[in-house]
């Protein structure tokens, strides 16, 4: 019923490997913002009867299609050209383009370069799009009742484009829904089956549709609506997602892990501090990738060496010597070292092989000890963790910010 | 006259904004070097008839199609049931791939969850491809002398799955050209536009190509070329390139930055320490990374209180009291301080206001002071990098590494 919306994306670039195509999921977010949905979206290369065809096919079976690339000054610019051949209109110089190329450079001061006459040579008969941030102006082409916009290929400038021209037209054309709302919950400890027959049995709202995605090792749960009760049917969604879930949402919308654990531990109060072995600064950085993380972050060690254990951390000589780096007591000392050097509510261990080398039969690669010392209760676990060095290193500090998430909730759960 | 090669990828969250495809830059990169040039690329949804009508489109114009997602456990997933759909055969539990799927989670030590049979359902008639590395299995489907191979979406798995089953497969077909070979110069210091002009001087040989890619703050200069030649065209290229852009060039190929300090560090016997404040453990994080990173890296220290730089690193109360923790005299404190701490040839340390907050009119957002203490050589630098939070802490681990890398080079020279 409401209209198809088809993107078409021109460049060798996007085929070659050089680059992906960021402006379809570009195109995609401002148009879904606005309740337009994307229903398929084509790439081709700089060659003109592959342009042709492309935009033949998409107009004879979609409603509104936006072009970018193809619309500069060089030789490998084809776009209008193809555009003119591929709907018999003949390229023709359009003075309003021309005098918008003008009319830039004269606003930065300069002249134009013959060259850049070219992009003002356009199929004839269609709807000149201004370009407020660079020379290439776009055009609107309309065949048989559909709408072919064509921009340039820059992101800003098609950004800006699709906000200031194609949008107010769409509204003058109609046929969009109400937009898609989304709400994102974070899951972590289960697997997508797992997760997905949790929520099969949580009786979500009708209208609610529910998609996955994976960021390891984390699952992503999107929960959709659309239409004037969206919101109300995402928070009882969410609510009920909530239930099914449990302890295994770790984060909700844009929040990451890591950005929920730096909110839980500042509102509650708790400094930390962190001794890192395997994961080697991978906990700190994502901690203090979220800005105001030194309101709980009092310092944090990446002991690689042993000396750095027993100086820094306090680890006795015959712990590393006896149960050795990679061990229960050790993950343990350190927690306690970390805690008692920084005079922090919590110090977090973690030490481990994360490969490739240094794995044995008794500790074999993915071997992993996390440990969390507060006050009166020092926590140790083992983990046998798979997968190759970065898998290892990231399951390893995504696992102990949850030991971190859950102590500032249990401790919550104590007011 | 060659073979005609399309991309597919499936799901959502590449046409409502979520997420940018980057399949089909990988997929053109890897075919790309084997000589088999991508013709054009389409995305649909996770929609049964727009995948059905979208195979049928590509098997009936394009001679080879990759296809990619919608092979997961999940109800979302509907690629298989779709290409059995789109070439009129039926979906079947396929033996083998359940037996695939099973080793996969016995070599977890997991038991298989019932849902993931689903990911067995298979069209008839098709030639099963391994997933080293994830459940979904892929599988090769011919029609009418077309090969249409399906892959999973994650990336990771996707690639593996390319070299492991696709190369071989389409080496077997025949029908590609003479490889495209690429060599990649890892630029830093120099604008995109300065690395381009440098090179239009160097007289490159005829036939190598020029690229450009960014990777924030890295440019990466790729010089392609074909043909028998290939390689000595690229030798003469690369030392060409190296000359025009002499010092800033920091990785060749497939090594980071990070890996080539790394391994200068390693090759010259000199061990390192390192004290991070604005960067938070990046620097840590980025050189751990690297299998092998004990042979240099002693300690890594995030002092982000001054309690921490005191205790560990010896500052001197005085100096962060008069000239405050982002300072010229703090730096340099803190890469002396955890030298003698860790007893390594190299300190490096990191202080600066990577914001939000935290900027003063003296000090503003960005204001970055790196120091690298070596026995005699104490040497220390303020910046003041443009940014948000993100790329300031960006900027600052890999100007540091940076030193780390001149300084490894100078040592060298000395020899």
């Amino acid at each position: 019923m409401g209209d198809r919306f088809a993107v078409l994306t021109i460049g060798d670039e996007l085929l070659n490997g050089e680059i992906a195509d960021t402006n379809t999921a570009l195109i995609g977010r401002i148009l879904g913002s606005c309740g337009y949905l994307l229903r398929d979206s084509l790439t081709v290369g700089d060659v003109e009867p592959d342009i042709e065809e492309a935009l033949l096919y998409l107009a004879s079976c979609r409603d509104v299609v936006i072009v970018s690339g193809g619309l500069g000054p060089t030789e490998d610019d084809l776009t209008a050209r193809a555009a003119a051949g591929a709907f018999g209109r003949r390229l023709v110089l359009n003075d309003e383009a021309l005098g918008l190329i003008r009319d830039h450079f004269q606003g930065l001061g300069l002249d134009m370069h013959p060259r850049n006459e070219k992009q003002a040579l356009l199929p004839q008969k269609i709807r000149v799009l201004p370009n407020a941030r660079g020379t290439a102006p776009g055009f609107l082409l309309q065949h048989n009742g559909k709408d072919l916009f064509f921009l340039p290929g820059v992101p800003e400038e098609m950004e800006a484009m699709l906000q200031a021209s194609v949008l107010p037209l769409l509204r003058e054309r109609g046929g969009g829904s109400l937009p898609m709302q989304e709400r994102v919950l974070k899951v972590f400890g289960l697997s997508e089956p797992k997760t997905e027959e949790l929520l099969s049995r949580a009786g979500l709202p009708e209208g609610v549709q529910v998609a996955f995605g994976v960021d390891f090792p984390l699952v992503a749960v999107k929960l959709r609506a659309s239409g004037k009760s969206a919101e109300e049917s995402l928070d009882r969604a969410e609510l009920l997602a909530r239930r099914a879930l449990d302890e295994f949402v770790v984060a909700v919308g844009e929040e990451t892990l890591a950005g929920n654990v730096a909110r839980m531990l500042t509102n509650a109060g708790l400094s930390l501090a962190v001794a890192e072995s395997c994961t080697g600064g991978l906990i700190c950085s994502m901690l203090t990738d979220i800005p105001g993380a030194s309101a709980f972050l009092e310092r944090g060690a990446v002991t690689y060496a042993n000396s750095a254990k027993q100086q820094w951390l306090q680890v006795p000589a015959q712990t590393l010597a006896e149960q050795g780096a990679v061990s229960e007591a050790t993950a343990l000392a350190m927690a306690r070292g970390i805690r008692l050097a920084a005079g922090t509510d919590l110090g977090l261990a973690v030490t481990g092989i994360a490969g490739p080398e240094g794995g044995t039969a008794a500790k074999p690669v993915g071997t992993v000890f996390i440990a969390l010392d507060a006050e009166d209760q020092p926590k140790v676990k083992g983990y046998r963790f798979a997968g190759g060095r970065e898998k290892i290193r990231r399951l390893s500090a995504i696992m102990a910010l949850e030991w971190l998430r859950r102590f500032a909730a249990s401790r919550r759960a104590d007011i």
